[in-house]
């Protein structure tokens, strides 16, 4: 695998240096490497929705592509560092759940804890390992270096984190949302395969806060303006939108709790069958 | 021309992996193309604020550079994804209205309709071409792939766009705001040649919002701190900013409508001759 | 040095076009340069805060960079622009005191004044030399053109600017906020260095905003969920955060005034002996 890109994925924000110093530690190690900020902006410490966007994101990159990945509120007690690698990819960061649900399909994967001081940065701080461990680390692999020289193989496994998986129950299906989007567009967690297996697309209703929606639509402009619409979003979930409106703002009054909202799915023609 | 850039114009936000997405699908495919963001934050599918955006800053960029434009709120609709070539630039995006304002004083250009579904992701979604038609041809582009190759060439011409023209009548010129900046600065349509036909720099009274603001200034510090000034911004078109503060939050109550705004601007000496 | 990388260091926001058209504008002259952004959400003409983030940002990139650094409230005035050359670095911007704190430390570095527009965009604006004075110089630098050759030494030296620096009083240490970070941690301009020569770490009490906090923890998990902690932060200097939640929304009711807060540091251990 070619090793010319480097992933970063942190709650790092925008407002600040970190992300910058990172990429500088870099740059002075592997100085050909292309980087690419996958996200930095995650509410702090949200490990469930940084793996959320990992696990939707790493697949669209280059093979040998690093990932980076620092939402790390355990950085400086005894929570792992680790490299694991993939048939396809590197993920590096803590192991505290994020990389899990990225690579828990795979046939076969191997962790590497990051035990080895040489690959790190002289003087490593209790507070910022994405500067002083991931950011080196990553670069020494995107250098060529092998994971068995960076680490040592770890028979433990990963921390596990299991993103919430929907429930069906008869003609039901009750999922949850793992995401709420820039357009106040809703990710729910449940795929469009269980809505094809299950339902028939124009008998389905989608109950949310309240609200019933009916059919799934595949475009936005298939009902009016301000209107709530269901489809089949682009990371293949059911999702709850409103065309040209947020519907974020117009249903779930606390969002930083989106968690906790269900979403029902039912098909009526099965109801009355 | 050589295709070594890809710009991203986009009203994804930077809170969540689009960007992210559509930059590891262009890098799977051109891994040597640099990649530059022009803009994310643009109010959801605001296109004219887009087109203007996009007007202002594809010039800066090198001969040869893929302007990937996803300002879209028809996606999965019939509007047409379509390539344009110009002498010096390649637009690809969505034919919206987004695009035209930068190509129409060209003498020459041509619009390929994007038809060919070689060049696109193997599963193309109804809610993002940006990542499944607009990335896949903007890196096919940069590869060298021809665009007659990518697409059937149109004979409809672009979807048109205006933005709204100044008005001139006697000594009075009325234009509006087309842009407000970080810094509150407000951008109108009155390029600087009019001001310099038309008056005479000393003598000029601009009128918004109730306020007048007497003469064109050349920097910020000619006025005091927190007054008003009017002067010939870095697009050249006349801008209102204020010494160290906003003048938006202070003109304009309501700046999600700030195009309803009319700016006028008078010439005394004229009016006194 | 090789000169393969420019940094950016801006108050111009990421809602705006303007980093990207100077991005544009290095990139027609140093088509092979790396651009990396250090910050551009600074508070807008905030010198002091900006000369914090390259102090604490610009030594962690490759040896050679070329860092360019534009909050300049002053622009189009007779503030002048400058390349300083270091041991290590280049730096480009206003001479306004933002590039002192980085290189005051410096046995040796010379300052060239920009005074050869045959280095700038033909036409140069009032308002945005970013773009059309220190976007070329970067890249021309970049492309191995000599500062002797772009400037003319200047031997005036360069305008200064004091950061605070703290005060030690007996058994006591008052210090400032330097910086708020995305996490609401509070970073003072206390160095480790200070603590170590003249404190115990057990019988530290940190003294802010009439909060008392006690001892030097090591990691934020050493104190419980909502809980204060004083620590030292990965730039050296003592930091106060809050596990899980944001130490300045609990402590500073204007955050745009943080400067003028006081932190004291007391030993009490000294105190009793």
């Amino acid at each position: 695998m070619s090793r010319k890109f480097i992933t970063l994925l942190t709650d790092f924000g925008q407002q600040d240096p970190y992300v910058a110093i990172m990429k500088g530690v870099i740059h002075r190690i592997a100085g050909e490497v292309t980087i690419v900020d996958i996200i930095h902006s995650l509410p702090p410490g949200d490990i469930s929705k940084a793996a959320f966007v990992l696990k939707e994101s790493f697949p669209y990159f280059p093979e040998g592509t690093i990932h980076v990945c620092v939402v790390d509120p355990g950085v400086g007690t005894k929570r792992k560092p680790v490299v694991v690698v993939t048939k396809h990819y590197f993920f590096v960061g803590p192991d505290n759940g994020l990389i899990w649900p990225s690579v828990e399909k795979e046939n076969d994967y191997k962790v590497y804890l990051l035990d080895n001081p040489k690959f790190f940065l002289p003087k490593v701080s209790n507070t910022f390992h994405g500067r002083d461990i991931f950011a080196p680390v990553a670069a020494y692999l995107a250098n060529g270096i092998s994971p068995e020289e960076i680490g040592s193989i770890s028979q433990d496994g990963l921390q596990r984190l299991l993103l919430p998986e929907p429930i069906i129950s008869g003609n039901v299906i009750t999922g949850r949302i793992l995401y709420i989007d820039r357009f106040g567009n809703l990710i729910t967690n449940i795929p469009s395969h269980l809505l094809e297996l299950h339902m028939k697309e124009k008998s389905i209703q989608v109950e949310i806060c309240g609200q019933a929606i009916q059919g799934i639509k595949r475009t936005f402009q298939e009902v009016g303006l301000g209107e709530f619409l269901a489809y089949v979003g682009s990371f293949g979930y059911l999702e709850i939108g409103v065309n040209m409106g947020s519907a974020a703002d117009l249903l779930i009054k606390d969002q930083e709790k989106f968690d906790a909202v269900t979403v029902k799915v039912l098909d009526f023609s099965a109801n009355n069958s």
